[in-house]
């Protein structure tokens, strides 16, 4: 398999073309990791196929529910659905079709430092914070409700490591602000604090709007409607349900050329069949009737397939993380969304551990490098997430992000050029000799190998002298020290003032209406 | 890509026909693992035959010294070598082409058990416990020297747990007895207190001979001679150095039709270049001199190429682990191994960390995940190491043997039966209901995810009230009440007693003369 189609996927050349013919925003293409291997195709096209077909059996013989819409249903109805009370069923076919007409196989999402913004889809890969924790866990051990001290304090931390392309959403529930303002302090705090690309407020279609108002004040209203500055998560309600809040907060992320991920949040046993395959065409089908809504709201508006699958314990009805079942979803669904030609959004830091033990780090490394091999485009919950996503780690945040900068050098491949193959080298230091001073080491050590800084690789009699740390509390020394050095990125005052006064505003009327 | 190709590799029908011919001893086949997902091709052809061409170069213009072993060199002289002095050059393409002439692509591990007999190689995949640590991380926390109790305890958790397929070799040094006596004890305990395949030892020709000779008083001096009952790690020299102790044990097993795993073991930056091309290249040349030499010794004596990398970490010198560069050598090798049509030896629980924490299983988790991409056959070091093989943990060990649990379900692939498809389920419940009490879930549910029994997955507030404990506490709990239950397999007293006499008269034999 040669290296261009290799990176490229399986498909044949239709598809090719059609995501070039599909690819919108792209003056300012930006990579978060410009992907260097291949995917790994863990099924056969005819498994594929078939999941394929089944999905669009259950869009046709059983239907999703879209509650509480009545301008959805006329829309879906208009479209060719069929439309039984908030019932909809989809000719076979047809939401594919919808989809893949005018869904963008990859957008860029501008953030309001252009050398920050990413590119999401195609080839590439952007790492993206935990979202929405209601928990911490603090920098002294302790585990309590998140502040939005808490919050700012995980934007400034994605903004100063390297390995997180994206400021994410809700990195934790700042719980401390009223629930009815929260989302304009997260807003501010991302632009305010970082500088990386951001998520908006979905949970309610006011806070979408105004998510998309705030914005406005960064990069312009009419930058914002021909350009998309947000990336917002738009979750499906397992099985078969699009619920009235959701679609009312993608339908404004829509109508304002905004990009929504349409993910099945699906705890398998649960919200889905106890199999893989079940699993997969459950969400395939949601994802499909989600993304044809959006694009039904705005043909080419950006969306995202997204997928968060966990496997539920028989035992105790518990989610599960890092286990193999939701693992070979995952690699199925990468699949799954390049058949379909748009950006795929899964994987992340996952576990259930309630600290950053050794529990959180595998099942976390499980879920980050089956993530990697499956082609994630848009990586949330990349950092941070202990406990199934109820707690943010300032710990594991530091550990996963180290976890991340290991990612991408795996993501860019294998260097196969001549200083690469090293023939000069064996040709200096021969049989029984070593290659610490070898000229070719010598020429290559500083960029040669991964530097963590995060892990011990000393001696054990070192790592006794400097009193036995584990990683977690390195991990936590750590981030005190990246917090201590934080300054933050420089903001037109301007821009930082019209901010404050929308939020003024906004909190006033929300504070007399209550919305 | 069909199903039956998709399970083999890419190589073309010659390899096919070539493995057919020389399996060997395959009439009591037994798997490990059926592997039943593809292998993760991580580069292209034309890499793979670059990187043959340089390690044929290498091969050819530098050589290997095959070190103080005259009858060596004699034999790999009349078989086309060029010889002068020690060092040893291979016109390109020689050692390919007697490697591939005889050495068989899989072949049968037989155990005292017959159920538990392994076949090595193909789309198989064994897991071995780690070889090698003098020190322990013991059941009350302390790191000390390593006793024959501890040997004994870490045979006795791998013949209890389903996850292990083999016994593993030096499992931990029992340096509580003699150097020169203590690989009898190590013989016997594989054999008393499990009945699953185990390896010899490789510290001498004369331990070498000793191991062989112990296991014919197991299976018979002509069942021995016929079938493989040991599988033993020879490890080469880096760079370019074969040395004589390991030769003259590699020559006992091979003449004995016994395995041997020749590996390299490459601290890459330090014993080979400080890049991924370069470090394949001499491993790929080390692995075939080594190989090379058994054909000769015996054609047609099981081997297995075996790579084990590390990169040094160029601040300090120190070997590190989990790392994307040698994660990336990994999935290279297994496809070099499986364009050449021998078994593969690579991966494990690696780490550096000194104790079971969040960065031992971050490290652990990227080996094991890669290593089961790319298709490892013989997955020595699997569990229980802690600093980079210094130390064999208890805790460590009951943990990676979860994960190789998990990895076994991935291994196993996706079940595509109407049954898994699960189109009745969905007719069963439909939008916006659960699956939990479905029939189609009452009907799988036994059999349906993955079960740790070490991951805690519930709530913080039950964690909490169960003591708070972290994954390493919990694994140590596991081990002892495992220990505790552990009782061993039948062993026919006349065997034992052989055994046991062997051992007196050899150590006896070896108090008089050293040897």
């Amino acid at each position: 398999m040669g290296a261009s189609t290799r990176r490229k996927g399986r498909s044949g050349g239709g598809r090719r073309a059609r995501i070039e013919a599909r690819s919108s925003n792209q003056s300012t293409a930006r990579p978060g990791i410009d992907r260097n291997i291949p995917y790994y195709d863990l099924l056969p096209d005819e498994t594929l196929a078939l999941i394929e077909h089944n999905a669009d059996l259950l869009l046709e013989e059983i239907g999703v529910d879209f509650n509480g819409n009545p301008e959805a249903l006329e829309l879906l109805s208009a479209a060719g659905a069929k439309v039984d009370g908030e019932r909809v069923r989809f000719p076979a076919g047809l939401c594919r079709e919808l989809v893949q007409a005018t869904a963008p196989a990859e957008f860029v999402q501008h953030a309001r430092n252009p050398e920050r913004s990413v590119t999401i889809g195609g080839d590439r890969t952007v790492f993206v914070p935990a979202y929405g924790p209601p928990f911490v866990r603090a920098l002294d051990g302790e585990r309590r409700y998140a502040t939005l001290e808490d919050f700012q304090n995980f934007v400034k931390l994605a903004y100063l490591l390297p390995s997180l392309h994206h400021s994410g959403g809700t990195v934790c529930e700042p719980v401390d602000i009223p629930v009815e303002e929260r989302h304009l302090d997260m807003l501010y705090a991302h632009i305010k604090y970082s500088d990386k690309p951001l998520m908006g407020s979905v949970t309610a279609p006011s806070r979408a709007a105004d998510s998309v108002a705030m914005m406005e004040q960064v990069f312009g209203a009419e930058f914002l409607q021909s350009n998309t500055v947000l990336t917002s998560l738009i979750n499906f309600n397992s099985p078969l349900v699009f619920d009235q809040v959701m679609m009312g907060a993608a339908r404004v992320y829509a109508e304002n050329n905004q990009a929504t991920i349409i993910s099945p949040f699906v705890l398998a046993g649960a919200m889905s069949p106890v199999t893989v395959m079940g699993t997969l065409t459950q969400i395939l089908a949601e994802a499909l009737a989600g993304m044809t809504y959006v694009q039904l709201v705005r043909p080419g508006a950006p969306v995202i397939f997204g997928m968060f699958a966990s496997a539920v314990s028989m035992q105790s009805g518990a989610p599960t993380f890092g286990t193999p079942e939701p693992n070979l979803m995952l690699l199925a669904g990468g699949q799954l969304a390049r058949r379909l030609g748009v950006p795929f959004r899964s994987g992340g830091g996952l576990c259930s551990s309630k600290i950053a033990d050794a529990q959180a780090a595998y099942e976390a490394a499980n879920t980050l490098q089956v993530s990697a091999m499956a082609g994630v485009n848009f990586m949330l919950h990349a950092a941070g997430w202990l406990e199934g996503g109820l707690c943010m780690g300032y710990d594991k945040f530091i550990m996963d992000a180290d976890q991340l900068g290991m990612l991408s050098v795996l993501l860019s491949g294998v260097d196969t050029s001549d200083n690469a193959q090293a023939l000069d080298a064996f040709r200096e230091v021969g049989p029984g000799a070593h290659f610490l001073g070898s000229a070719h080491t010598l020429a290559n050590f500083e960029s040669a190998f991964y530097r963590s800084d995060l892990a011990d690789n000393n001696s054990f009699e070192q790592w006794q002298a400097e009193g036995e740390k584990d990683c977690a509390e390195r991990a936590i020394e750590r981030c005190k020290s990246l917090l201590d050095s934080y300054e933050p990125p420089p903001l037109d005052p301007a821009i930082d003032e019209a901010m404050i006064d929308f939020m003024a505003r906004r909190k006033a009327e929300i504070d007399a209406n209550g919305a």
